[in-house]
């Protein structure tokens, strides 16, 4: 069934107003004027505060796969994605936008999930959808989407003001993500139940964990979509240092029907887990805790610029930056 | 040739810095503080502005051709349809985003020349590159671009405010670009001359047209992208109100080589032209020129709905929207 870009415009336009209907009624530190209608959305920004901007692409074959990832869940994680990049910077999210192309052959119903999965997790954060893009694709569904951020001004916690003796922290349990595309790529008939492998098809963004750790408590975070191997790698390329971190410590997630930990590899380079990943000055205390999620200590920030591991048996080797591949 | 992401990233982000540098020598009403590097970038947003942002697929096969368009005028092309669209609210660009998805056989040099083309946009404008996503794609060259734009609190034109007895006016010419798309369909060996069809291969957008217009003068405006006859009746459906236009009064480009006066129906339905709708309302002068460009009254917003056209013998018929289809 083709899908009329008019008819796709409405629904999108429908889902916005109802979004936004819901914000105007809570949400009191920013406002969006105009959203889907005119050439631009206008946004108010609460003075004081700075503006967070990021971008994602969710391409079909690259980040999901049709016959894998139920529509609900694509939609979903297309927003988790930027939602967590704000959580990365400690950052209240504002609102986001959608560019949507799609093929002839996709059935209004895939659409109409993908938007209901898209609009559970932004009615969560209380994130309107205040505008996008519509076209249609030669044969493959791409999404790009931008999330608009905002932080108080000089609190947005960057990448690249880790220092050495910092302590390293992760949040959450590692490799469920990565866990699930294992599975999915091992026995490609039997799919997964998403419900046993909610880390990879309905990531949760740590926002609330991000907002509170950005006040006075870490020097630096990232968000965990690459791997931790590979974001590590970041944020010591960004802040100019090196680490070591010991393989024993690293929260490994428990996933599958009967559930069972994740392998070392998936925890340490298995991507898009949106866990946070953070560094703490010396001499702050962190509790095991905040906002419901675990908080791990896995090791140190050095100032040689080399990245270390320490495996199970005490012997110490470098680490070498795995970057997640998605499904190449 | 394949292009690993790391490469393309590195130059991206070389682009940017040199953007930055040039931005931050002149421009004091906005400040980029953090940009490609991070999980979002950084912006400040100077007190008593409201914020505009835009995003536009750019596809090819859809938007653009390889075979049709010099990287360096896709390039340019992305990066003006974001920018018309915050000329079309009379705002101040800030910063632009790109999300770029290319297919392994993209060469190298094609990349530089897409840059180059953005890049010499860019500093005319004075935007920065802040960020944006890169990703493999499957088998086309995938584009989202994002600009964010400022205006002063309240001074944003909207679509939705033209008002009956209002005066509609155009910039520029129109049907120049059509022309170009119209000329490539009926000799698609025989490559026109970019030179010829500036309009088409490197529109400019009228951002200081728009900035202008924004003081006190206009009361709707929106930029001609998907042509004449549809965006009049966007500006209609979203003010509730309905116009009339004379089709003698509609400025006609003059394009190719020996330069001739493009067909009615070009100046009336074709897309892309990038110039400004904008309504008037009475008693207001307009200049017969702003910032450069010429101004052309076409006709009036009326009360009754429709959208009528009185054509070159004097007899008025319905104007329908013939939505510009791109390539399709």
């Amino acid at each position: 069934v083709p899908l009329p870009e008019k008819a796709l415009i409405a629904q999108i336009r429908r889902m916005a107003n109802s979004g936004k209907r819901a914000r105007s009624a809570k949400n009191s530190t920013q406002n969006l004027i105009t959203g889907i209608g005119d050439d631009c959305a206008v946004l108010r920004i609460t003075p004081g505060r700075e503006l967070l901007v990021t971008t994602d692409f969710s391409l079909e074959g690259i980040h999901f796969r049709r016959d894998w990832h139920p529509a609900e869940s694509v939609g979903h994680r297309c927003l988790a994605r930027g939602l967590s990049d704000i959580a990365a910077m400690g950052g209240d999210p504002v609102a986001a936008f959608l560019s949507l192309a799609l093929p002839r052959d996709v059935p209004q119903a895939w659409v109409r999930s993908f938007i209901r999965g898209w609009m559970t997790l932004a009615k969560k954060y209380d994130v309107p959808l205040a505008g996008g893009d519509t076209a249609q694709s030669p044969n493959k569904v791409l999404a790009d989407i931008i999330v608009i951020g905002s932080a108080p001004k000089g609190k947005a916690v960057l990448r690249s003001t880790a220092r050495a003796g910092d302590r390293i922290f992760v949040s959450g349990e590692l490799g469920g993500s990565a866990a699930a595309v294992a599975e999915l790529m091992a026995k490609p008939t039997k799919k997964p139940n998403p419900r046993d492998y909610p880390r990879h098809f309905y990531p949760e963004p740590r926002i609330k964990l991000g907002r509170i750790l950005r006040e006075n408590l870490v020097s630096a975070m990232i968000d965990l979509s690459d791997g931790l191997s590979t974001d590590l790698a970041h944020i010591c390329e960004e802040s100019g240092v090196g680490a070591k971190i010991a393989s024993a410590l690293i929260p490994r997630a428990r996933v599958g029907k009967p559930a069972r930990e994740v392998a070392h590899d998936l925890a340490l380079h298995g991507g898009e887990d949106y866990e946070l990943l953070f560094t703490v000055p010396q001499g702050k205390r962190v509790p095991a805790r905040i906002a419901g999620v675990t908080l791990t200590e896995i090791g140190a920030i050095t100032r040689s610029q080399k990245i270390l591991l320490q495996d199970e048996n005490g012997v110490t080797r470098r680490l070498p930056a795995k970057g997640w591949e998605h499904f190449r």
